[in-house]
């Protein structure tokens, strides 16, 4: 609850119809696609970056947290308001103000879809080209919020390699402009510091990003595999070869079998993982790198290749990687997305190591990932009913992640830190560079009200203040 | 002059044989490219993270500015130690200090030239990919703190999309860690701040670089304009047919006589424009996309369409893309090389407005740029023994770039900020922007040492203190 006097000027700033804050509404906004969860004091629905002024100044004015939430997809908890407060959601800015694609580049509100865009450019013959999984529903303010990524990141990097310009909303009101429609910025890179920010420093109201043109030819492979090992070394195989696919996903065999008794995509049950592997380019160029990849997937003893001979093959390929999630849920109703990069070349050890903690902790791990970039994703499945599992599932992607660090790769490759992450941000951080990050914090946002509790751990040492473990089976049920 | 004290500090931090301060020694690190200069009061050459380090906390200690420099080839002033003090070289710590072509990054030190690491990347198919036209001699530490760029930008992005980590020093003599060594960065991306920032922030040590595969394919074009208006519509008509050329670079009429009279490269002196035009890829791609750059060319009325038929022929096109500098010098002994980036759709009216402020000033403004993303450079020759002319060159510049940010643009592309823009960063950003921009400067660096006077104006309002214009003759005699 808020004070009555703050509920007032809220709904001076965007009216009664754009406010929400009765319990049975509230819950809708407890969760996002993480494993934690908080209920806001509030929800309102600002429809121009005045609007959402307003928001900031009525949230400094009473002390009161300001969450920003695009469709709740994220899977780090970075839109969940840890310690209530007023949830910014950018539902009702969801236009595409300007497509030009002469300049090649879009102007868009943060709330409108990620796919949306895309569908909009497709007749002209162009694409927006961050893809993550949840594209038919997360927004580009989100996407820009956790700097995220897709199975095309390989080729075309993650989010912040599309943003232009951002105008953003500081914690006091102000306006900033970070940057110039149509060139990277001058000064102090803003755009990048704002971008994969969560929503610590500012809350992102117009978003300028770059359109891709469409790929002449697309072409989908699938290969298949009886030894992992002999699977993940293949992502080294291609790279000697100095081809880079649109997208190289690998899926291990405990993943198949899942998806594939959901979706009946055609997936061989008894493989012990598949590399899913698109290439786009002019068609001569697919065509000549299509037989390099074959060959790199029989020197690698793939014992199968299949090739998608239409799109309707191709999107079954797709299929089961892209409603992965779903499958996973049909078998285990918990399960603990992960999100750690690792040199390519260390991908087969890194499988083995997170073979070992799976076996030391007794859970099932699952793996499905962006293999090109060594972007990994460990599932970890457990049941939040068994005493003790939420626990066990936790400290083992703590410690998957721990070993991406160790050999040199990363804690998040696209989810963000969120409040899952914060212990580990001392694992990838020496004690100067948290401390800056810290102060670059507080020039933001002195008052600590934006996102209070996410990606920055708060200094006072390993273990944060954690909500107890919310993934109970009556909020499922 | 430095107290004798902070002066014997430095030599134990560094040794007698790593520093200079003789008035003869001095003289040499007065100048980068840019028209501005100013004579340090001591020049050390640290060998080690831990050094420079030491350098940081005596110049806390003793108040002194401490000013970066590379190669000295940067165009804004960057490397200018304008208010005296400490400059580091960084010309010892040049060693690349792994290549890891499985994992494609290499670990280098910040004095390493620019082509020295391609070089070395070579034998093993992989290359280093900004390429400034100062290639040769600019330094990766230089290019990390200017954003730099080059021809190839269009296809590859500036540095900062290469830069995987930094380990820097801040101005207290602490070392941070931006990134991870395989990993775009979790929390608040330090890589990107740091990119670009000029040494205002910190002094990087060590920097994981991106490599790239080299393309199988390189074929490269000639179009020859009567007619600047076609010329550059051809840029956007490049765009239309979705090819995205790995150089798009345009070279006026006037610049061309000047190139073809140093460098004899067969460019036409009676052209009113060219475009130098690179295709990469697969040699099947590159054929095809060759195809339709001379149609597109015809279609904008190009009197002549040269293809180079060998590597040699190759060279020969952009020999005097990468000599105009040189060739310049023969005509006018004193020119300004200016850097702004306007949409690829106002190229046309962009070249037009140059052209009216060249007249309105009376001085000759010649074109040579990287046309296929915008990024214009203007070069305004003059006199500086003429009273005035100078003052008309920097005006001319002013109003070129004032333009460009008109029209959606920046006020530099791939040059930096420097002394030489300071003016011109309230026409890119508002007012809210640049205290934000002030407030990031002094949490790195409260007491203002690290480069003073560069990329951020004071806040006093529009005029810079400025030095005296520096580019007297005799200087260059």
């Amino acid at each position: 609850m808020i004070a009555e006097a703050a509920r007032r000027e809220l709904i001076d700033a965007v009216g009664p119809k754009s406010l929400l804050d009765r319990e049975e509404d509230l819950r809708l906004y407890e969760f996002d696609g993480s494993v934690d969860k908080a209920r806001p004091d509030v929800v309102v629905f600002p429809r121009s970056a005045s609007e959402v002024a307003a928001i900031a100044r009525i949230a400094a004015k009473h002390d009161l947290p300001v969450v920003g939430r695009g469709a709740g997809t994220g899977l780090s908890g970075g839109a969940v308001p840890r310690h209530g407060g007023i949830m910014v959601g950018f539902s009702r800015m969801n236009r595409i103000l300007e497509l030009d694609f002469e300049n090649e580049r879009a102007v868009v509100e943060p709330g409108v879809v990620n796919l949306e865009l895309t569908n909009a450019a497709a007749p002209s013959g162009y694409f927006f080209a961050p893809d993550p999984s949840s594209q038919r529903a997360c927004t580009i303010g989100g996407n820009v919020a956790e700097n995220a990524g897709g199975p095309h990141t390989l080729v075309y990097g993650v989010t912040t390699n599309h943003v232009l310009d951002l105008e953003a909303v500081l914690p006091d009101g102000r306006v900033l402009h970070t940057g110039a429609l149509h060139a990277d910025p001058a000064g102090y890179d803003l755009n990048g510091l704002l971008t994969g920010s969560e929503g610590t420093l500012a809350l992102v109201t117009k978003i300028t990003v770059r359109l891709m043109k469409k790929p002449e030819a697309v072409k989908t492979f699938l290969a298949i595999y009886d030894s992992v090992d002999d699977c993940a070394a293949t992502v080294s195989e291609i790279t000697a070869r100095a081809i880079t696919p649109a997208a190289l996903e690998m899926l291990d065999g405990t993943l198949l079998r899942m998806v594939e008794e959901a979706t009946h995509a055609g997936y061989p049950l008894d493989a012990a993982g598949v590399l899913l592997i698109e290439l786009e380019g002019l068609t001569e160029a697919v065509e000549d790198q299509a037989e390099q990849i074959r060959l790199a997937c029989e020197a690698c003893n793939a014992r199968e290749f299949r090739v998608a001979r239409s799109a309707q093959e191709r999107d079954l390929l797709w299929k089961g990687r892209k409603n992965a999630f779903g499958a996973i849920g049909r078998v285990s109703p918990f399960f603990y997305v992960h999100d750690g990069m690792v040199p390519r070349s260390r991908i087969p050890a890194t499988l083995r190591r997170i073979q070992e903690i799976s076996s030391a902790c007794g859970l099932t791990i699952s793996n499905i990932f962006h293999a090109g970039d060594g972007n990994m994703h460990p599932i970890i499945l457990f049941d939040a009913r068994k005493p003790g599992d939420m626990e066990k599932a936790q400290r083992a992607g703590f410690d998957i992640l721990e070993y991406c660090v160790s050999v040199g790769g990363a804690i998040t490759g696209e989810h963000g830190i969120g409040m899952e992450k914060l212990d580990l941000m001392s694992k990838q951080f020496n004690e100067e560079t948290l401390d800056l990050m810290r102060r670059l914090k507080r020039i933001f946002d002195p008052a600590q009200l934006f996102n209070p509790g996410k990606l920055l751990p708060t200094g006072k040492g390993c273990t944060e203040i954690r909500q107890p473990p919310i993934a109970r089976p009556e909020d499922l049920l």
